[in-house]
């Protein structure tokens, strides 16, 4: 039997060139959307919208780690749907421990000396001893865990199930697995902030992650803490985030992701004091990455195995 | 037999206080210079200042790696000189992969982007599959080489002798062991720097590394290089570097240390674009790390073993 791939991304002739070049079996490339299109690879927004001109499709690769667009209730869910993982946690260690290396080691501090001409050679600080306590342990959390190892740091994560990394010297948990409603009541996250010198998100955007960084969250945080947040957008209340940057309560915020992205120009992040922004790029999706998957992800659905990677779609992970 | 112990610090009382609370068998600690004062911990430039009013000393315990002052031929040279290893590892490797991904992830750029309000979601480099060199694989450039296999890359290390890091993909060495005096004609450090992304010199200051860096060296590099210094100053041609600089023949450079510290104030470096200077803080001296290393010195002292950590006054290091 032969399938029908449809590459819907920005990157579409890098795709196209890598999955040529591998001479897969039984494979043909379309270039439109059609009625014997049965694969689809790209961005999840794309896929969202190329779905009611594909009625054979059964299996769609994400490029991406976030799949929200095709979570929405109302759209199709008679596919596989499978996402890219294993492939960011580098990327995003690499991103969390340049901007922890760059506040412990006072990296725009000194760069603004230089501006001033002063030679300050006091001490700066240094991650080994410090403690980072991360939101979310799968595949990308297991990553920066076993980073902050490398660097002699204590390790802490909140997990709703997933107690597989062997870098995490401490979890902790929601009071009512899979449904931590209270939040101001939960003793779990809020023993998880105490004490922490660092806070990264690295959670899936699901009804029971949206603002878990919240006003409870901050307040539980020492002063001197950074509060990292490369999941995604809505775990952060923002005008909590707002408040406890303007009153001093944390000592400041680094965010790939955002409520709603691009961030406004009006939106106040783009100039809170203490607050870094970067622009949902910490962990790039490399085309020779994510072909490696479809790759192998493509040998298992022509011999009608379990695909690697796939999503749920009730539980949007 | 009593020994008597004069500190010579900046950091005097965190010395004293630790070195009291190890309640070390059979020592008394001098407040001044004096004639029985038998061991010395300090700073090497105020070892040196002491070394006429301390007839007596058989032991200098450096707090620093580097002990210039005490190497002057015209010193004394009749005792035991230690300095301190081992501790600035991890501290140097915080530091130099700071500024590695601060440089590959464009840290500053995003900064400016946010100053802007540019949402630039471009894709940026990575740390994985980038090679660094390393000049000098001491204990320190082990550590280095650990971390940058980490991060995935490939390590090339440039010394004398030790070929010791289990973390060094390939070896390059000087013509002539010991005195690479024709550097211009010094085919195994064109090759080590031909291809590099990175070039790191962590080498002591002695006659054979003084301006290892220089113009041959920086036109074999790659235009995307950058260059760090955390060894010595005097390592790096500073007219070559700064020539290289303004002509992009590199990308860019951070350095930690100047042929003259502080670095006088009218000194082209301050203002030279693409060039990061710090203020010889890559790895500071903590007394809870050197204390370590004095107590453990002086355990082998009062059973006459040999020391650790000891200094070649020919070698200079």
């Amino acid at each position: 039997m032969t399938h029908k791939l449809l590459i819907l991304s920005q990157e579409e002739k890098s795709y196209r060139a890598l999955i040529e070049e591998a001479r897969l079996a039984n494979l043909e490339l379309a270039t439109q959307p059609a009625d014997d299109v049965d694969i689809v690879l790209g961005e999840p927004s794309r896929i969202k919208s190329a779905l009611p001109s594909l009625p054979a499709v059964s299996w769609a690769q994400s490029i991406w780690a976030g799949v929200e667009p095709l979570l929405d209730p109302a759209s199709r869910r008679d596919y596989i749907l499978t996402n890219a993982r294993g492939v960011f946690g580098g990327l995003m260690s690499e991103y969390i421990f340049g901007y922890l290396l760059a506040h412990e080691r006072r990296i725009f501090q000194r760069l603004e000396d230089q501006k001033n001409k002063r030679w300050d050679d006091s001490d700066t600080g240094t991650l080994r001893g410090k403690t980072i306590g991360l939101l979310g342990v799968g595949s990308i959390g297991a990553d920066v865990a076993r980073t902050a190892k490398f660097f002699g740091m204590n390790v802490r994560g909140y997990t709703w199930s997933s107690e597989t990394s062997p870098h995490v010297d401490k979890y902790y948990h929601p009071k009512s697995p899979f449904s931590p409603r209270e939040k101001a009541e939960d003793e779990g996250l809020i023993s998880f902030a105490t004490g922490l010198d660092y806070l990264v998100n690295i959670l899936p955007n699901t009804k029971d992650t949206r603002k878990i960084i919240n006003a409870d969250l901050l307040n539980a945080l020492p002063s001197h803490a950074l509060v990292i947040n490369v999941g995604r957008g809505p775990a952060v209340d923002e005008s909590a985030l707002l408040e406890a940057l303007n009153q001093n309560k944390i000592a400041g915020t680094v965010l790939d992701v955002f409520e709603q992205e691009p961030l406004p120009k009006d939106h106040p992040f783009w100039t809170t004091p203490n607050l870094i922004i970067t622009f949902h790029t910490a962990a790039p999706s490399l085309a020779q990455d994510i072909v490696k998957i479809f790759i192998e992800n493509y040998k298992l659905f022509i011999e009608d195995k379990p695909l690697k990677y796939q999503v749920e779609f009730e539980k949007g992970y």
